[in-house]
């Protein structure tokens, strides 16, 4: 009856949304959704962020700057800066998670038609939101060290010849959703280098960047961009406190060039005028405490422990059902099912279990790989995963796979 | 540099923003901005209620749905129907103020080109908002009584001669931004009708509806629907507790028949996945004291005695200036300068005795009236609203407009 707009005719949730109706069921064990260990979070300190936000009344109740209010702008300022980052408050725009960074960014960028390349597979949510902006995706493939720059080389170069140019490329280089997949310091350079010669925007969505379970930290494309001639003008950096601090404050926030941030304020504005200066005081008075170090340190160890505690599981429990590389940080597993099993036909069988997970197809922006899917290890406790991947080799017996020699044959032509 | 997309190749920010900069400046009475007296926010309810709602971390730190938690959704079922609505929590999405419930219902119903229905004047971030999705803005005229809806059926007819359908009217109904005006019942009636006749949603902004003078209320044309053949599915309802409650929660929602809310819901997890479950908490925690009704005769009392300093000090000190209808509600005076004296001109002059407003030229969809301005009573105090009125009578007098007589025979020409 509608006339509804192209990208609403048929409209497409996340591929998690249809498992929400199990996250009531207190038996059930998921390694679906990418939220972070309520457990862990510093309810203490964001209690009493929140008293200290609620006596200086000025600054929280009335409207905020559309921009973001100063005081949580100076803390992004000082944590980008510890970061490697050197950004002033106008390359800041404060946003409602940075799920709203990436969607101000597209009204900024992206005309119906534009190409926008993105890693395959990635974050579901992306691919939707370019597609209400009506971007052409093209997908670039990834490997165990991020994304594939020699593939993205020689795409760049056909549209080229083509005549075509991408207006963005959307990356998660550091522990990527859904792969967990560290990309490179070779290969971070290279993608820059390719940015500045092809002259696109570089989205670089970092939510994970600080879960990182041991050695250094590799820095940001933007932190990297001034080594690179002409790159600095080409990155576009999205931070969240979703995974760190608490997905429930809404507080994310874009480093832009000026440029494309003083036109992200304006699309801002009119989105929605502006995110809530009360959490964002409430973020700004926990990242003005210091309490973010020793709890960031606290989550590491034990998103490090959960890591663990999944991929020696399914190594001891499951050693034929799949391949996976174990991530060095974040909070996925990303692993490919032998024997070409359908990740939906195991997730059919895992419910049954009272164990989900959620299939890899709706994680790749082109043609899907049905055996993939992805297992999150943040959200249930250590013992709760060991139960989740019982549960799990259970229902992957069920499938009726053949037996471990047949399977290294198959798994040998991957 | 940059290939900005159609919208932001040279963005146009809200009219009000470029006085911003003069309202750090104690000494400037400003008449400018829509915003609520802080002094009037119920400070001590607010803070109680966050404080119930951080006792209840479970419920406001973790991501909440999409659509908005429970405890708020439940909150504005009842607050709808107090005002006359029958709405189920399927049909309310809740959004980072009332801003966002019309940009994600442009998401889902305008694609670039498509006509869009706009009272003139009308709220200037919303004629970016439909500016930024590409539609084609259609300009219809107001009066005293609000919308002028013969004027808008000879438009619809015209358009449908000419094989053309719009998709939307934008209208603030009540007390509307810039005009104040209230659209009479009969003429409410009428509009439903020729929605439900056209066929175009109406998105009916509503966000002063509550701080009403004196009198009866008047329907939201959302609860006259149900009264009006085929018009129930037809009518978007969009409200905000910024006005009446603070626009530092950043909590708006929207009522929408359910084929149009389940698409904002997935247009909304694109845009930012969900607003904050703090500020819903806090905002159900404040709704549910029950201590809405007590600070709302508040608010009513004293904006009407703003309101009323106001046009008497119009009246009383500049009696030839210009022409204005006092409201029934809301925040607005609209006001047209007598003698042609463009609005921008009186302004240059008011800035210099420290007193500013807003020109009514970017209010206008269409061809602007430079002679227009709005000024707000919301925010200053009742002394400094007369002692603007003086500020802003020196400055007219700068200006060196024409004697009264030769006024009234400009006037009559109107």
């Amino acid at each position: 009856m509608y006339q509804f707009s192209q990208a609403f005719r048929n409209p497409v949730g996340s591929p998690i949304r249809e498992l929400f109706k199990y996250l009531n069921d207190p038996e059930m064990i998921s390694f679906a959704a990418g939220y972070p260990d309520p457990q862990l979070c510093d309810v203490a300190g964001l209690r009493s962020a929140s008293e200290r936000a609620f006596a200086q009344p000025q600054r929280c109740l009335p409207y905020g700057g559309t921009d973001g209010i100063e005081a949580i702008k100076d803390q992004f300022v000082r944590l980008m800066g510890r970061r490697g980052v050197r950004a002033a408050p106008e390359n800041i725009v404060v946003t409602t998670g940075s799920q709203q960074a990436f969607d101000v960014l597209l009204k900024v960028m992206i005309d119906p038609g534009d190409i926008a390349l993105v890693e395959s597979p990635t974050y579901p949510t992306n691919i939707n939101a370019l597609r209400v902006h009506g971007a052409r995706l093209v997908p670039v493939p990834m490997d165990a060290e991020g994304l594939d720059v020699d593939a993205l080389e020689g795409l760049l170069e056909a549209m080229g010849t083509a005549g075509e140019t991408p207006k963005l490329l959307y990356t998660v280089p550091t522990f990527g959703n859904p792969t967990g997949a560290l990309l490179s310091l070779p290969r971070r350079l290279r993608l820059l280098a390719l940015a500045a010669r092809f002259r696109f925007v570089i989205a670089e969505d970092d939510p994970y960047g600080d879960i990182r379970f041991d050695g250094d930290a590799l820095p940001s494309l933007c932190a990297l961009a001034p080594q690179v001639e002409g790159a600095e003008a080409w990155v576009v950096h999205m931070g969240s406190l979703s995974k760190i601090v608490a997905p429930g404050l809404r507080v994310g926030w874009s480093v832009a060039p000026r440029e494309i941030a003083s036109r992200c304020v304006v699309a801002k504005q009119t989105a929605d005028m502006g995110s809530s200066p009360v959490t964002q005081s409430i973020a700004a008075e926990y990242l003005a405490s210091g309490s973010l170090d020793a709890h960031l340190r606290r989550i590491r160890d034990s998103y490090a422990a959960k890591c663990d505690a999944l991929c020696d599981s399914l190594r001891e429990l499951m050693p034929d059902a799949m391949s996976f590389t174990r991530p060095a940080g974040g909070m996925f597993v990303w692993a490919r099912l032998h024997g070409g099993v359908p990740a939906s036909e195991l997730l059919a069988k895992a419910i049954a279990h009272k164990v989900m997970f959620v299939p890899g197809a709706g994680f790749h922006p082109g043609a899907p790989d049905p055996s993939t899917l992805r297992l999150s290890f943040a959200a249930p406790s250590v013992d709760r995963i060991r139960e989740g991947v019982c549960r799990l080799a259970l229902a992957w017996k069920e499938t009726g796979t053949p037996t471990p020699r047949a399977l290294v044959a198959t798994t040998l032509k991957h």
